[in-house]
């Protein structure tokens, strides 16, 4: 298997996590956001994913994209190390809770949104910071309210083993760090993100551990 | 089965779609996101949904946010009329393109993100139009580049019964149109929505047949 990547890709990110939980190898082929005016533009790209978006992961030609598709396909394919629950209320649950990170919050913290934001709208700095600050925010308080409501919600974001909802979990926090939220009215997310990181799965999957780290 | 939803709500009126497709019978409990600063965030619906959006499924107590994780329940549970296709490959594809547009394209034009351009940012009307047709047009054309260069699809978005994944398209089309985005360089896009929308069960979840249509 192979998974186009980038490093700092939250997207990606959750791909390399759920790899690695479930003991897969891959090779990793980066794809540089920043480079060439975006790799992921370039034609030699858009021949493995037409949307022009990382990851996407290649199983023997098999061309799969969009983060949360690919850990399904993985957890259909691969059954070691299940990373969504067997009951169908439970895996409703954990669904809700990833798409809460990547339909809800990510995509409005993405690279390209931000380059519209100081390109065409011309905004300087410190309105995008404060855009990716009230996104990350209104995102964060919204897992934090349904993680902290439920009894569910165990050693991770659903029981005592992760699941795909951790997976999207622990990027989302890396983001939150890296533009400097608050993470204090979080205590929920921040106790299962410390759970998360003290797994090697999650530490190898780490920004900084990629071959393409900067 | 109750569903909390509004009209005009993208992600509300893709579940229509699913439990149409399926023949569930289900009771609308209209949620207004713009009355009353919008009824979403009101403690009533908070107790229903903690992260404040619509839609949620209420099946006999158990509650369920985030379109795509109610869909996928749905099809779960009731397996009459299969939502997705039997095996991985086609299934991973289908939610790559729901995701193309449930994460990658209507996040970006939601209420909350038109209201934060307008207030947090004031910004006027001519830029709040500008960023919805660029996000509505770069979205519609990875998911015309997706659809386009495949021979999976067909007379919908994967072979020739509806899937999840046009669930998700023809809403995406409805807001295309409401906000003047020119569909013909969509046209694979535009075949699958009229092929859809001659089916009863797109029809009856269209925003203008709802019970709180304005």
């Amino acid at each position: 298997m192979k998974l186009h990547t980038y490093f700092r890709s939250s997207a990606a990110y959750r791909v390399r996590i759920a790899l690695n939980l479930k003991g897969l190898a891959y090779d990793s082929v980066p794809v540089h956001l920043l480079r060439d005016g975006g790799q992921q533009l370039l034609p030699a790209y858009r021949a493995v994913n037409p949307a022009a978006l990382v990851p996407t992961l290649d199983d023997d030609g098999a061309l799969i994209g969009q983060s949360l598709a690919i850990i399904e396909y993985l957890d259909e394919v691969h059954r070691q190390v299940p990373l969504l629950p067997s009951d169908a209320l439970g895996r409703a649950r954990v669904r809700m809770l990833a798409l809460t990170v990547a339909a809800d919050t990510h995509p409005l913290g993405n690279l390209r949104v931000l380059k519209y934001l100081t390109g065409e709208m011309g905004q300087g700095e410190p309105v995008k910071l404060a855009w990716q600050r009230h996104w990350l925010q209104t995102g964060m308080s919204a897992l934090e309210a349904l993680l902290a409501s439920s009894s569910d919600t165990g050693r991770y974001c659903h029981g005592d083993t992760p699941t795909l909802a951790d997976c999207c979990l622990v990027p989302q926090v890396f983001s939150a760090q890296r533009f400097g939220v608050d993470t204090a009215p979080y205590p929920t997310i921040m106790r299962i993100h410390a759970a998360c990181s003290a797994l090697p799965a999650f530490e190898q999957a780490h920004p900084a551990q990629q071959l393409d780290a900067e």
